[in-house]
């Protein structure tokens, strides 16, 4: 993959696929992000995994033809990540389904879009995945944009799909078909 | 639970919840149901779990607070079988998801509703769970008048939610609110 963008301070972001040494700086960049956003499943300091039950998703990530686990990267730093998760059932393989997320100093400098963007690059060439399906909360419509921009439709609207701070929130499942 | 009807035959259907011991029976009951619907998620002899790994699932869904997997038995044998999968996120903790069948001869019995009246009061009685979701596949309607009569309501309509014999079905995402 050869997705790259400059930012405004002049450094470059980067796409690259997530390898295991990783493990260690995405454990501490998720509980950084979950305590940026609520937006999110997860909150700041709540992401429990070890480095080597980390090392083993991402492994999983790297070995499943219809999984992937990318990062942006600037200058060394985790700036952003996606991941695309897929069972191994015959009558469900071709459904990925992801989560993304970036740290709160590099929002809007485009770096969601960059990982979207490898992201369905990825998926066009992949030859099991034939939809990937996202929940975002309706009340982020900054995200909901970024989708749409891409090509994802809204299917459906579930309720009560996250509880935080004493309050159930909606959220659209969102679905974009590969061809 | 007491949760039971009488079936034409005479037998009686009883509730009650899975055990380690189950592993073994449960392999080979959901090896068979798979190859006698093509509602389900998996075909025939496509669940290749070891009876280790189908242990370890019955005893998460017996220490998780939020989970729960239930078991329909007619003389010893498992007619149909019900669980319910949570989470342990904070935000996601309160959603429940469910998947449940019925052997092909004991379709028609009341299996299916015995088995869902049994997961409602489970979850009502629950103190985490708040909500609980599913999908069934838009040409079900037998599953989905099931679902209805329990309260559940249509979300969504999920496109490609199954592959099977070289063809793409679309599934509702239907859900329950627990209060």
């Amino acid at each position: 993959m050869k997705h790259s963008i400059t930012l405004s301070s002049g450094e470059i972001a980067r796409i690259r696929e997530a390898v295991k040494s990783d493990a260690t700086s995405l454990i501490t960049y998720v509980n950084q992000v979950g305590g940026e956003s609520d937006f999110l499943t997860f909150g700041g300091g709540e992401f429990s995994k070890t480095v080597e039950e980390e090392a083993a998703i991402i492994e999983e990530h790297r070995f499943a033809l219809n999984r992937v686990f990318l990062i942006a990267e600037v200058g060394g730093e985790i700036a952003g990540i996606l991941n695309v998760n897929a069972g191994a059932k015959k009558r469900l393989q071709h459904i990925g389904t992801f989560g993304i997320t970036v740290q709160k100093k590099y929002w809007g400098e485009g770096i969601g879009s960059l990982l979207m963007e490898a992201m369905i690059d990825w998926a066009k060439a992949n030859p099991i995945i034939r939809k990937i399906n996202l929940e975002v909360l309706t009340d982020n419509p900054s995200a909901i944009a970024l989708y749409k921009k891409y090509g994802f439709e809204i299917e459906g609207t579930v309720r009560r799909s996250l509880f935080l701070n004493g309050k159930f929130s909606d959220s659209y499942a969102m679905g974009l078909l590969i061809d």
